[in-house]
């Protein structure tokens, strides 16, 4: 059986996917010394070694810590024998930075896409934040880079709990995923055209639908200060929505995010368990199995 | 003139370094988002640019967040021109876990230094924790790896400050440091030995020598718990030292580790500016200024 390594901030999350994906999970003991220097240590068997395939289960939300215990973990499963080594990244950071806006700007997006595409020969993520790139391969030049959307789970969900919604996305970027959604059950849908002036500034104008009485969904691959759904949801109220709920792949709320969103008008907030959040709402641990299970099938 | 890139927190020590090494500093500019990702931008000239070489000055102390910037600044400099990367780390990190202790722990020394080999042609540090192996150039394996020692500063700060001190050295494996530190000014000098239980569990026996009214300098490279010194120092008390002072390289001092020392009995403690520190009291700025002007030279 193949082993899904994990890391114990990760504990429930790696076995709900190791159940899913019939894998054996296994704990990597961190210790952290007093300067902050981390020692991990790998689940080895009786004779100290891994099996030939190994799955690495680590969700990248505030990453920069992670990323330097997941180079610490993938060199060292290659030399206790792991061949074919799987990075399953439910949430992938740095995907944003996809162009230097100034001159000498780093592109994180491909520097660390090219840093795990050294340390994986595959990577798995959901809803990655990809925008003037076409696909996750062009971001992870590594030979299996799977992206796989959760916006068919959040439209089930969204249809169990709501009645005719309408799905509205908070920007242009979010409109061929809101119509992957919508499509799905037949919900009615548009999006929103946002510009940006800062971290926590930004301007909305709402699509031109009616929306009086409406029950409005705003959904979104990902919700990181909460500013632009909550000035959407400001508009949405204004604009006569009865009710404004939120449902997202990521659930970063960083800092006040989800004050702030509640403050604005919105009732009911769902999320995926990429990031454990206490609004997970839904599992992606069903759609990450299945793709592993693919993956697996051609090198086997 | 070649370029100093450094960060805004060490912005006084890389400038001491620019101004004794004939470099040029400039500052990476660094963002923080809201869900802690971060976005660099290196300082670039008028076409977009940088020099063919370019030194990159990163302490690295609390490591782990620092080599993901590392990982941006390196990848990023040579996409932008540069062809000789220096990396100058007063103080390198994970040296310490040379082995592994237990199967299947992470040998960090080996992962790390395969890391910043992968990034830099020189790596230039000062008194690395080497232990087991026997050259910086084994545990970071690129064509330039210079280990400096400011054993040689620390024992003239010593001479300018103590009559006829004695020097101890906190364990075994400092002998050979003290040693040097020591013969330069003709210190008597000896080493305790020590046996270690924990991060914070520490037992030690005083070397044979006479100690009554005696000036003790405990002399080590590095700093941490402060557990070590202050048991050496209760000791030396106990023993009958007139007095107890402190010199190390690296002024790590985690947590409470300074006033555990204090309360231990220790009077005054210095270090050198390799981690910026109110002890600071010697620069190795012109140290490393000689080892990059040194390094420069072959390959011009």
């Amino acid at each position: 059986m193949d082993l899904l390594l994990h890391f114990d901030d990760e504990r429930e999350a790696a076995e709900r996917l190791a159940r899913a994906a019939g894998l054996f999970p296994a704990c990597i003991e961190r210790h952290r010394f007093p300067d902050d220097e981390l020692r991990l240590r790998l689940p080895v068997d009786g004779g100290g070694g891994l099996p030939l395939r190994v799955v690495l289960f680590r969700s990248l939300v505030r990453p920069n810590e992670k990323l330097v215990e997941l180079l610490f973990a993938a060199r060292t499963a290659r030399a206790l024998g792991a061949r074919h080594l799987t990075l399953v990244a439910p949430y992938l950071a740095y995907m944003r930075q996809d162009m230097a806006f100034q001159p000498g700007e780093v592109v994180s997006q491909r520097v660390l896409g090219e840093f795990l595409a050294g340390l994986f020969d595959a990577v798995i993520t959901v809803d990655p934040h990809l925008h003037r790139v076409a696909s996750l391969a062009e971001a992870v030049p590594t030979r299996h880079a799977v992206a796989l959307s959760a916006a068919p789970l959040l439209a089930d969900l969204i249809a169990s709990r709501c009645t005719t919604p309408v799905l509205i996305g908070p920007d242009d970027e979010s409109a061929q995923w809101v119509g992957a959604a919508a499509t799905q059950h037949g919900f009615e849908h548009a999006v929103c055209h946002k510009r940006r002036h800062g971290d926590h500034d930004v301007d909305i104008e709402l699509p031109p639908l009616a929306l009086t009485g409406r029950a409005v969904v705003l959904i979104d691959d990902v919700a990181s200060s909460g500013r632009t759904l909550a000035r959407a949801a400001a508009l949405l109220r204004q604009a006569g929505a009865a009710s404004v709920d939120v449902a997202v792949t990521h659930a970063l709320f960083a800092d006040d995010a989800l004050p702030v969103i509640r403050a604005a008008g919105v009732g009911r907030v769902w999320s995926t368990d990429c990031i454990a959040h206490p609004t997970n709402a839904v599992s992606v641990a069903p759609l990450l199995a299945a793709a592993l299970q693919a993956s697996a099938r051609p090198a086997a």
